[in-house]
């Protein structure tokens, strides 16, 4: 299977990012961690990122707050698919970040989710590895279903309090 | 070839989505075109989606403007990546379509663009296909690399024109 | 007469949707409670919402944070007229929630209250179902009345304590 | 059958309001439309709205730009439903009446719509009146599908064309 | 001297009010509180409002938070100048209530102050009654050399550290 | 009688600020006019400005754009009261210039109306200069009945075509 | 003389860019442009930028719109002082440029201009080459005066026409 | 060596202004502190100002809060380099402060840094003064060095760990 890379900007970042891991884990998907900052770490980035597709990663998701340049530079060195996670810092609410992250120019996109939205990444890097993945199609259904199942109970307590 | 679905929320949509059309077609990748509102067509937007996989979509690329309800509507019936695209409208510059594709709550991924990014839209629903299709890796890195020609070849008469 | 129902898109909205549970319980005004999210249960969602009218449902309060499609997606399914209650989440202070639910397209409305705004969500409710029912226009004077002699209250002692 | 009150803060609102008057018309709902500005008029607004209900209407429908106090001056001498318009003006996008209308304290609701939502506000009183009416239950169910086949075959010619 | 009159939109806007309050009383120009909401109490709002010329007022300060509409409801039952303070509330930092105050229409203006800025409002107040009163004139040029020489001594010790 | 100084940060800003000297005309309130920024020419403005109350002047206006300095530098250099019109430009839609005039740290007060709002920027002058002048007081009611006036007019054609 | 290196994201940056060209062009200092994207170039990028201080570069300005990651690739690169233009495109008015060009984090500083603001970037590099060069600050002092000269010209005919 | 002026508008502006004076003291440049706020004490900004150049300063740091004129206010006196950092506040988050600092009008150009962002406007002005100073130029590169270094080793313990 292939593997999905996981990029963030600065080990401060891990908070968010650890919630993409720990879906990723409970798929049985294969990853690899790196803390390579885009404006600290420019030709780290653009190393591992050149290889990434023949080192045998499939996707590509890379965290990062304020001017958060670390997507769009993975995706300016590749054509693997970018998941972009625009992280809130001290000030203004990652909107900052939101804004780095996903208006791309033409020609090099990123897939931007919520501001902090590491679990949606990782479920989006499943759903794109599960295209011609059977397995984790059933994963990714079983999945959805918990989380309907787990919604439900949630409310029934409350459904039965004031529902009489 | 696993097919695109592209459906927006509008007719009136068309000039935006009309340029991930033409990338689709300039990748030879298949595609299918719908136009139904998350609001005026709700059962259009889930019985489409919930058969999409088998229907042989490999990705879904959604198109709305405003309170941009439609990607997540998609999103909320299938495990297939889906992409949105917010669309600018006469009032906010997209703003409201932005934040209403991206901040999806955990558990039901969209694939953001930028705001009217269509073409971006498109590119990322052919990374997702090329993940295990070498064929279209290799057109990936070949309009990669238009781009940067592109780039240069307008870069040059500038060039030549000030840097004497 | 007619009852008021009340959906929440996540059982973490209950803190803001609680105010209007107890305001609709001041006013003696029936009510049901349930949580069904947009995206994660859209079929509970279109369902209860289809049926509503017959079921004896007179309005509709939606309640949901962040892309907030809930109010939305009721609005989709009936002509009840809905109430929409943008919650407020961890980042963006509810402008993502309040643009997701008030910038709804033509053809489908929502009737958007403030960012948390339970209380008047439920005022709302009522004084739709008061247009044609004396005792509840009664108890919206007297509940105003209320309202009115509590301000005054409330700024008695500070009046006496500057105005001397 | 009860009336719908419009007023409007200036009588350039008309372009947008306009909208609203031609919704209520074609619902054949009785109306009556007038210009009383919040600020140029308050006891005309104050007059005319403390009296509504002995007058016959059953909703207000208030439309204003920039600081929008309309809505807000019309809910506070009213326990009618009270349904705001955002206008938007030459600069900010409508974000200021947007935020002025919606942004009601508890006690004092404002149903809000999108800026420039005239469509939807009328659409929202014709809801409000057909709670109890089943003529109106009746006539908004054929609006809501007309818009719906209005849709589909907007999008026929489009899915002709791309869909073979 | 003529008085200023102080009007809240809410009791718990004191925390912000009480500064004007001191200011004020640190000039010795007579002053008197209110809490009348714009949109609980209208009437005592216009009542207040409409007679304060007469009742020896020469300026009125408000302060109201969300869609605060106190301001401009007494300016315009006034041709006294009127002062704003957008007092900022639990979401959104004030922003809703800075474009409620601010934004008026030609014809009925609202001397604006920064978001919970109570000390500018009382200042802007002695300036305003200052105009034709050498006394006042006096005493404000007096508050703004105390307010540079306690700026100064606040330097001075960060100076000595570090300017050797 | 006092004078109002009129200070523009750019002879661009004249569209706007025409309205202000247009309506100071119209009461007879004599003014001066002087193009002066705060950043191309800061003595011109600190001179102007201190001198400015044995000048005879009782008001000063100051209109600028984008990161708005001038009316908070002219509060800098006076205790007159200052009011400050932030101006519209290419981008932003005002929103720099609103916050950089109204945001005043205390101490330093800036009375601040809407963006590009000149004609209330002179009303707000001539309503401070009428608190000890009865005919300018006279004036401000004739002007406000005027714009009531103007108002009920421009509605009545409206309110005959639609109010059978 | 240290040389200016001038970078823009695209071609059609140039209608911003350009007013920075004739700056340095007035100021004679020597400048180099290129036309290298961020995301379609990022090894021009680099390697122009790792190679610019050797190459008699003293300073670098990069322009660029959308998700602007010039500035700081720029910066990643060197430790050059780097000027960053964030230029507006067809939505959001360049907010996403600016909040993308000045929210670098901590240790990679890009010196941010206005959005659009050509001219003073260019101002800004000459004011950096200055620090040392006694030539080019009589040249600076001289373009200040003209400036000011200049905005006290336009003001004289208004000052004319108004102040009789 | 060229020394470099802070000046901060408000002591309490110290815990951000801190990082900027060790940061500069790390590279062993010369500075001088100084409160001076351009709407308390504008005559001790423009005589520091004016006089800078000859006193020995080759770059001017400023930071400010709310609507932050002092880089502006700075950068209007003379014609070194100026770096505006603007800092947050109670609301707003720092957006005032940001627009008030970043959006000067052509003529006057202010370097401005992230919000909050003391340690990238020292950097920024060691920068500046090493563009004719090789020592400096070696600090910088060191200074940029360790800073990857230690993105790299808060890297290795995370990929250590996840990474078998």
């Amino acid at each position: 299977m292939k593997k999905v890379g996981i990029l963030m900007g600065s080990a401060s970042d891990l908070p968010v990012v650890q919630k993409a891991i720990d879906t990723l884990e409970s798929f049985g998907v294969p990853f690899e961690v790196h803390v390579y900052s885009a404006h600290r770490a420019p030709e780290k980035v653009s190393s591992f990122t050149a290889g990434a597709r023949e080192a045998g990663f499939g996707v590509i998701i890379a965290a990062a707050g304020m001017a958060a340049h670390l997507a769009g530079a993975v995706a300016a060195n590749t054509t693997l698919p970018v998941i972009g996670i625009p992280c809130s810092s001290a000030v203004l609410d990652g909107m900052d970040a939101l804004l780095s992250t996903v208006q791309m120019p033409s020609g090099i996109p990123v897939a931007t989710v919520a501001v902090n939205g590491a679990v949606n990444a990782a479920l989006l890097a499943v759903e794109m590895l599960a295209i011609e993945d059977k397995g984790l199609q059933e994963k990714l259904r079983e999945h959805r279903e918990a989380g309907f199942e787990k919604m439900l109970a949630s409310g029934r307590e409350l459904e039965e309090k004031y529902n009489k």
